[in-house]
Parts: C-alpha cells; sequence; structure tokens
C-alpha cells in the first residue's frame, strides 16, 4: 500500500502537524520491547513506519485520520512505546500516529479523571494527588508509558492486588475515539462499551480521551522482606494478598538468583535469599510488620512515602522491569506470563518451581480476578529454541495454567485466545477499510474466511 | 458482693466522678437491645446494676478503677448499649462503668485516628471526613454506637465487604486499656497484642482510647435493586462482592417479605420482590449500573452522596436494624447470625432458603473473610421455641454453616467457640480479681477446673 503515497504530498496536507521523516527516528519510533522475546525479534525487526505524525490535540487525529482514509494508508498508534508484545510496531510500514503530544489531564473530581491518551501516567498521578487521588493501577513503566497505551495493549500490575485488572469492570469509565472512516469522527463509548476497544493495541479507533476511575491517594512505604525458601515466600505473598485489614500495592515475589540482577537494591537482597518486594499503605505498616514477624521473616528495606522521590522506586524491579533488570545482565533470558488457578495453597507453583528449577526462575506478582487472591508468574526462562520455549508453554497448560504468550504479536493469540466479536465489529464499523495496526486482529483477518 | 457495700461512700470516694443511682436510669442502663433473642430475654431481664458511673477522662478512670478494687465490686462496661448479646448487662450486680463521655477524638493523620472509647461512631466520621478518611467498617448503629462497644463486642459491618471483620490484622493498631489490679495502671497494647481485648465483652481491661486505621472516604451513593428471584438477588450480591473494580460499602440481600417491614423505604420496594439494598462509591456508580443490566434486575432507588443528610440512611436497614424494623412490625421475630461456607455458588444458602422457607427468612449481608467474598446470614426466625430454635442451629452446622449464636451472653459460646487463653491469660494480669464484667467469659470462669 505504502510504495505509491508521496510522503512530500501527504506532509503537505497535514499542514502544520508535526511530521517525522529521519530515518534514524522512524526506526526508533517503530520499536517497542518486543526484544524481550527472540521470538519476536526476528519477526519485527525489519519493521519501519514510512513516516511518523504527532498530533497535539483530537482536531489534529482527525485531520490525519481524514488525510490516511483518502490516502487509504496503514495507520499504527504509538504512545511511549514501552510494550512487549510488538502492539505498536507497523506490520504494513506506513504512518505511525504517535500520540505522545495529545497529553493533558483535562480534568480530576473525586474519583475520577478525564485525560488525554498521550498523558504519562506518573504525570497524571502528579496531578490527580493534588487532590488526594492517583490511578488505581500502573505498570513497571509507570514513568514513560501513556494512559493510551496501557489501556490500549495492558493488563493490570501495580495496584492490581486492590483493583483486579483494567478490563474488570468500574476500570475505566469512557473513552473518547476517531474512527477511520470515510468521515472521520470522535465516538463516546461509556460503561461497558469500552470493551469494544479496551486491549485492543488500537487496531479499531483512535483513543484520544479517557475517562479513568481513581483510587485514594495512599502514602505507599516501599518495603522487602526475605526469606530462606521461596515457596514460605509465595504463601507469605499470598496471605498478605487475603490479608484485607492491610492495604497494599504490589506483591512481588521473587525466587533467587532474581534478586541479584538488582544491582541498586544490592545492600538489601541477601545472596541466596528469595525476595518479597511489596508496597503498604503507611497506616497499615505496623500491623503488616506483625504479619512478617508471623512468618518469621525479615524486613531488609523500608522506604516511606516522604523518601518517595529519593532513590530507585521498588516498583521499577517488579512486574515486566523485573525481566529487563535480568535481560541487562544476561540477554540469555526471555520470559512467560502465567496465570495461575486459584488455590491459596499454590501446589501449582511449587509444582512448576520443581519442574523447571533453574531454566524458567520463579517470579510471582500477586491480584485479584474476581473477587480471589490469584498468583501470576513472569518466569525468567532460559532460552535455548522456540520449540522449548512452546514445550514449557504447552507442559503449563496442560497442567491448568494459563499463558498470557508474550511471544506473539497477535492479538487473540496473546491473553485472550479467542476472538472476540465486539472488538472485530466495532473494528468494521469505524476502520471498514482495515487500515489500523493492520496485521494484528486475528479476528479481523479471518473474518472472510 | 454488693450487698456488703455502701454507696454512699462510695460515691464519696469518687469525687466529683458523676453516679447515677435513680432506679429508672439504672435499669434503662443495665440494659441493650439483648431482648432480639427471646432466649436472653428470660435469662437477663432481673439483672441491675447497684450503680452507674461515668468518668470523663482516664485519669477518671483510673480513679474508679481504684475505687472499685479496693472495694471489690464488679465493673461491667457500658458504651451506648446497642450491642445484642447482653455483653453490657451487670449479671453480678454492681458497677456499670459508661465510657460514653470518653468521647473525644484525640488526633486524626492520614489513615489513622485516635479516638477515646465512648466515641460516637457517626460523631468520629463528621471529624475524620474532614481530611477525607472515614471509619473503614461500622455496624447498622453506626449513629448511637460507641467506637469502645464496637471493638468490645462487634465483628464487622458496613464497610467489611472491603476491609474484612475487626480481628482481621490491620483494623485496629493500638489500645489504650486501664486494669483492675491493686493498683491500677494503663497499658498500651499496639500491634497484634490488641487481639488480648479485641471481642472481649470488656471481661480484660477498660478500654479508654483507641488507634484505628481508616478508609478513604468515597462519596458513597445509596441504591436499591429489585429482583424477581431470591437466588438470582443473592448472586449477584456475591458477584457485587467480586467485581473488584467497583467500590462497594454494603451489600444487604434481603428475601421478601422482609422488605415489607421498611415502612420508610415501601415506595421503592414493590411487593414480592427481593431486594439488595447498597452502598456503591460515586465513581463506581456507572458501571454499577452497566453490571445491573447485565443482571437483568431493577434500580428503584438512587440517592447520592450529596443527599446523604436527608431522609433515611439505607445502611439503617441492613444487619441487625433488619432485625430490629421486623421485630417493630413482629415481636415473634429472632434471628441467626450464619456464616456460610466461601462458595460462589451459594449452593447451601440455597439449601437452606428451601429448606427453611417462611420459618427462617434469608437475609444475607456480604463481607470479606481471609480475601474471599462469603456470604453471612442473618436469617429472621419466626421464634416458636428454644428446642426449635437450637434444632435450627444445629441442622445448618451439620450442613456446614457456621454459627456465630446470638442466643447466649457467654462469650466463647457467641462466634468464638474456643477459649482463647491469650484473652484470658491477659485477664488474669489486668484483672486478677475478676472484677470485670463477671460470668461473661467461659475460660476464665473455668480456668481451675
Amino acid at each position: 500500500m505504502t510504495t505509491a503515497t508521496n510522503w512530500d504530498t501527504f506532509s503537505t496536507a497535514l499542514g502544520d502537524i508535526e511530521v517525522i521523516r529521519d530515518r534514524n527516528q522512524l526506526e526508533k519510533l517503530s520499536k517497542d520491547y518486543y526484544h524481550f522475546s527472540p521470538v519476536l525479534q526476528k519477526q519485527l525487526a525489519d519493521k519501519v513506519a514510512d513516516i511518523v505524525v504527532r498530533p497535539q490535540s483530537e482536531a489534529e487525529v482527525l485531520q490525519v485520520a481524514q488525510v490516511c482514509v483518502e490516502r487509504q494508508l496503514p495507520v499504527t498508534l504509538r504512545g511511549a512505546g514501552t510494550g512487549n508484545y510488538g502492539q505498536c510496531i507497523p506490520l504494513a510500514g506506513g504512518v505511525v500516529l504517535d500520540l505522545s503530544r495529545l497529553n493533558q489531564v483535562k480534568w480530576v473530581k473525586p474519583g475520577m479523571a478525564c485525560v488525554e491518551a498521550g498523558a504519562k501516567l506518573a504525570a497524571i498521578d502528579k496531578v490527580t494527588r493534588a487532590s488526594g487521588w492517583e490511578l488505581r493501577m500502573y505498570p513497571s513503566t509507570y514513568r514513560t508509558a501513556t494512559i493510551g497505551g496501557f489501556i490500549g495493549g495492558g493488563s493490570g500490575g501495580i495496584g492490581s492486588i486492590t483493583y483486579g485488572q483494567l478490563r474488570d469492570r468500574g476500570n475505566l469509565n469512557a473513552v473518547r475515539v476517531v474512527t477511520l472512516e470515510d468521515q472521520p469522527r470522535v465516538l463516546t463509548l461509556r460503561g461497558d462499551d469500552v470493551q469494544k476497544v479496551l486491549h485492543a493495541y488500537g487496531t479499531n479507533g483512535i483513543i484520544t480521551e479517557l475517562e479513568i476511575p481513581l483510587g485514594p491517594a495512599y502514602a505507599w512505604a516501599e518495603v522487602i522482606v526475605v526469606f530462606d525458601d521461596f515457596m514460605h515466600a509465595a504463601r507469605f505473598g499470598q496471605a498478605l494478598g487475603e490479608a484485607d485489614g492491610l492495604v497494599k500495592k504490589l506483591i512481588s515475589i521473587q525466587a533467587w538468583p532474581i534478586p541479584s540482577y538488582f544491582q541498586s537494591l544490592k545492600p538489601y537482597l541477601p545472596t541466596g535469599k528469595h525476595a518479597a518486594l511489596l508496597m503498604v499503605a503507611e497506616p497499615s505498616l505496623e500491623l503488616f510488620e506483625a504479619l512478617v514477624k508471623a512468618w518469621g521473616a525479615e524486613i531488609t528495606y523500608r522506604k516511606l512515602a516522604a523518601e518517595a522521590g529519593k532513590g530507585t522506586a521498588i516498583a521499577e524491579f517488579t512486574w515486566n522491569h523485573t525481566t529487563l533488570h535480568a535481560r541487562s545482565v544476561d540477554p540469555g533470558f526471555t520470559y512467560l506470563q502465567t496465570l495461575f488457578p486459584y488455590d491459596p495453597e499454590l501446589t501449582l507453583v511449587e509444582h512448576m518451581l520443581n519442574q523447571f528449577g533453574d531454566e524458567a526462575l520463579m517470579h510471582l506478582e500477586f491480584f485479584r480476578v474476581e473477587g480471589k487472591v490469584i498468583a501470576a508468574a513472569l518466569q525468567l526462562v532460559r532460552y535455548t529454541s522456540e520449540a522449548r520455549l512452546n514445550e514449557i508453554i504447552r507442559y503449563h497448560e496442560a497442567k491448568g495454567a494459563f499463558i498470557a504468550n508474550p511471544h506473539t504479536y497477535i492479538l487473540e493469540d496473546g491473553g485472550r485466545k479467542t476472538v472476540d466479536l465486539d472488538q472485530v465489529n466495532f473494528k468494521a464499523e469505524v476502520d471498514p477499510y482495515g487500515l489500523l495496526n493492520p496485521g494484528k486482529m486475528r479476528g479481523w483477518l479471518e473474518r472472510f474466511n
């Protein structure tokens, strides 16, 4: 599609809207963190946009949409590019629409904010915290990631131990979406209708603005607790998750030697010990410490919220930042995303720990799924071959663990598994020519079969 | 013990501390709501204090303690007398120590307040809400009950769907306790040590001050949803409880004809319909309504927080206020307190519904127990005889439902079932003569056996 396009004419048609055509810049803005996966690395390395367009307002997005539809150009959306599944890689080249300049917080009310899609998560919090509220959940890329990218490709993260996942009813109130019809429009989806574009990789509408529920802004203490035995640490994580009277935001349990990859936390991570990296509300700290004592564990690190600005945020050693740090020491690591069935005894976690040992280092994140505290794992896998990786995945699935495969850029093949007809039908409505992020939605690719 | 006491001399020894000796007042201040139970009614009707003492400060409490120890007088503690188990009935006469004038909120910090034992729950909220915080949980007697009485004999209530029960680690930070030793002292119990006096009916120390964790003060909307089928309503309650993205404070599900007993809510409670009485945070209201829609139910009543002062608080038709309203129409009702085992399908609830029908009207309250959403029931039982009541209780227990028996004034025979040695040992330490609320703690009565 793209070869026939005259990019000079295209740029002219956009008027004052910023375009980027520098080759280095184009390559940079055609990437995310898909290199965490050696499988995706092979598949996506050569995909580059022809042009990057950076609108500053929804009106400009509408104008870009109009120009792209007229020329039938592929349009792939991008925030900060902190995803890991290649969601913003332009498979068919064409236009990368960088929304990072739509970054206004439009209003904040008690428990709710209206923000533009390109607003960074940490920047949103900075505004909302002034009135006592904060984002309910965020990924470990909090400082750089945009809310639009998080909603478009994320699932949950730090905060999910209280509020569940983004897809859970109540965690996204409304979105504004620009269409790629002949006459692009702005649609507002409210309530359950937001599911049509949630975690759709920007394949079925350009999210420009979001109304997001907030949680109360606690003073969060960051704590590290260390354990001699991994399963004891894991069960502590489950118990903390289930302690309804203790307010917490993060329960990350990491098997040795993962803590050895965290240079700047070294003094608090004794050799051979398994670590719990935690965020606990300060009013809960005293009784949290009673829990630690009851479990016979040791607190090695405690940073109060007043010192939050100083040093490293503990959240940046959890979720997929764990993978990032491990890969910076040993690029041979890749990872899995495993949802274990609800089981406070963590029997299957223990089985996998014993089954794969050093080949898949256990890294648990606890969060709520439908009212229950569930262990998910982002195991660090020592990569040998795609065949072996798939074997490990199949083994987990056969035993009843759910794998949200991070080694595919196909929407449905990751976490969802099945085609979401509502999302496909919405794409048919708002992107009839299939221009948005082409090649990512299986349900669209297969709909004429 | 009490016959030998000269109450004039006793009063003189107390100096300026208020005492009450008027017979009508004494009778009134020797009661609580034990008359909900025909069993307790028989047992407790004739128990009256010889004198009521009403200190205004901890220093005065210490002085009262000194005088009572010297004279070896029984001392039964009392707040507002809103309990249902006779916890503040002076079985041995003597002194009723009314703590309702120790009612200061000493300080409020983010997520924590320090209050005197006699402070009323609603009065505490009024102070803490000014800085964005509120009590995590309260009983339906919120407007009149004191925090000391709630901690001394309550278990949870409105708010427990988020924070679990009072006994859960994190819901009580510290208490100050005056002893009844030869030289009365003030002790501070912090962290897990608070368990020594929690829900001990004031049998082992006079709680004068408490440090209580707070939750964020949401704007709570009050909502009534009605259903044709009770089990559909019950499962909606479970689903709302498990909806991690929806912030709520109350999920009360009441089988018809219970709603017919609520005069002032009549316009919103259609004949024959089962009702869900709910408190939902306003930021969650839009997506809560999507849930109601998905369940095919109907909202008949919606009151926003701005109107909270107007009309009736919906909470006052839930928990044991349900029983109160039913009994005001038909005094033949008594009630049970049933904790069902964790089961999102509510199989045992359905079984009991079918088993007892109109004899035990189903009234569910949902709350969190160890991280899971549990259905508890305060069934309205049409009382015929104590034998039949016990038969119903035994049937529930045999099927695996836990009964916290509200037809006993003995601490351990209610919800705990077993003797709490920590509490008994603490009594031996701080109340060596067994003067505090005598006759209520089985573990003390039996400790020399």
